[in-house]
């Protein structure tokens, strides 16, 4: 009867989204921290950094410090980004320590492209195909094809389901000819523009299209809605989130200063506990990660539940 | 097919709700100046102060100056609170300008009523019968049967639908033997318990036993949840909410300091007219009032959207 998901796989993207875009200098030290704080949480995949150009994201000047530093543990993903060749090499040179995956990045908007990359839809397909190419022939697999602003753009408006439906296409044709097996579509709400009509005609047509791969979302807050989005998807039985402890993150996108970050783990996971479905994580022990990542920082995060506190530790005291 | 209202009301309390808890003392004029704000935007119910014991609520000793000193327009209803005989005395001396109108007030929690109230729940009953006849006498119709706790509670824990629906109950035979006639139920989320599938269960059950009465909501965002649960009351035609600009508001119960306040007026307003349902407010302005909110008490307030901006206004930018 139900298409809920048994367990849902909670891709935490914290450290990489947050410190990327945090104004105040973040110590090497609290990163590496706060990667460890989240791995005692029983989440599985985190992402720990970013290797891009450190003039442009000074934040992330330290990524090979913070890889080199953090202990890992056993049985947790750990991931980067990275945008070019140059970033590649920087990721595979900890290629022991991080879990390596390369992605067919596009967006649905052609008039983000232009703003974000400065490329036509053309340009980047093209850049695409070299980057996927790269990445095989270093040995790198590519299952992920991600769409960037897949439910509306500051710049182009409204994004139709079949542009969407088009742009993976176009990724699935550049993965078959460079023989990349795709098992992924990760569908981003980049500035915000969901609602849980759109999740559910986006998720509808992209899977009734690829109804081999896995589908993830990866939703911003920006207007305050990602949670009903999430809760939209859980419905439709997608089991696979990013999202950023405590909301960290923010959008840089135009129009949008001050504007909230992503979807907070510790609301999916009590969403999705409080609905009987699982996700291995300690809801109490990510709260106080919740409220370290807070102290870190030096400012409010966006979480209510950092400050609200579980519902199970109310329980608790209550019975 | 659908069950979603072709239009939703809104109940505003931004002004009695953010201004009772406010730490910083608000001006007289700064009260005055956001009710005024807020009927421009096309919001018909505005609830404008709280007649309440002014050496607990320092925050609205200036109830009788807000009320004497905002232009009204026409059209907009206007409202107050208050919890007792001397309380309602000062609201009719504003009845020709404020909508009165008493409601019967249960709390599904036996443990809430306890804390809050220092109450039995029979207490409580004896002391709305009390009041529901003194209401009466005084000729101020009693129409509404407002249920606290109705989803969970920080000091019982988890509340069943049966609960709620027993509590209406008791609210109907109060109203019965008054003679009163209740066209209104409204269930609160007072400490921020919900989750869409709980708000199906409770709405669910409500209305079966009582399929006259319309179903209010009273959302708070203490854990981030709330805009998921308006989606899941709007997917079963709830068109009544109370919500708060900005988000104004907190939660006063314990174990709980720096918690969200209500549901964001504008993120319902943004939900709801990208669902296709109207509200009659111009979300812009709306946006621009929240705006003005933040101005007034000095700190960021919880909306996302008041710092993001409208998706039309994105809209027509891109046109």
């Amino acid at each position: 009867m139900s298409d809920l998901p048994k367990h849902v796989d909670i891709h935490e993207e914290g450290p990489r989204e947050g410190f990327q875009i945090e104004p105040g200098p973040i110590s090497t030290a609290d990163k590496i921290r706060l990667i460890e704080a989240l791995a005692e949480t029983g989440l599985h995949h985190i992402q720990a950094c970013s290797f891009v150009n450190t003039r442009l994201v000074p934040g992330w000047a330290d990524a090979e410090a913070v890889v080199a530093g953090f202990k890992a543990k056993p049985g947790v993903d750990y991931t980067a980004l990275w945008f070019n060749s140059n970033g590649l090499d920087r990721a595979l040179a900890f290629k022991d320590k991080l879990t390596l995956s390369g992605s067919i990045a596009l967006t649905a908007s052609e008039g983000f492209t232009k703003k974000n990359l400065n490329r036509t839809h053309a340009e980047n397909l093209e850049a695409m195909r070299k980057q996927t190419a790269l990445h095989l022939a270093k040995g790198v697999p590519v299952k992920r094809i991600g769409i960037m602003a897949a439910f509306g753009c500051n710049y182009q408006g409204d994004i139709s389901p079949a542009q969407v439906v088009k742009t993976v296409e176009d990724g699935m044709t550049i993965a078959r000819e460079a023989g990349a097996d795709i098992t992924l579509i990760s569908l981003a709400d980049t500035m915000g523009w969901a609602i849980p009509p759109r999740i559910e005609r986006v998720i509808g047509e992209v899977r009734a299209r690829f109804p081999k791969q896995t589908i993830a979302l990866h939703l911003h807050d920006t207007r305050g809605i990602a949670v009903a989005n999430a809760h939209a998807a859980l419905k439709m039985g997608v089991a696979q989130f990013d999202t950023t402890v405590g909301g960290l993150g923010g959008c840089p996108f135009a129009g949008q200063k001050g504007a909230a970050g992503n979807i907070c783990t510790e609301e999916l996971v009590l969403l999705a506990h409080e609905m009987g479905i699982e996700t291995g994580v300690d809801l109490d022990k990510l709260i106080e990660v919740g409220r370290l990542a807070e102290s870190i920082v030096g400012h409010q995060l966006p979480s209510e539940l950092i400050h609200a506190g579980s519902l199970n530790a109310f329980r608790k005291k209550a019975a």
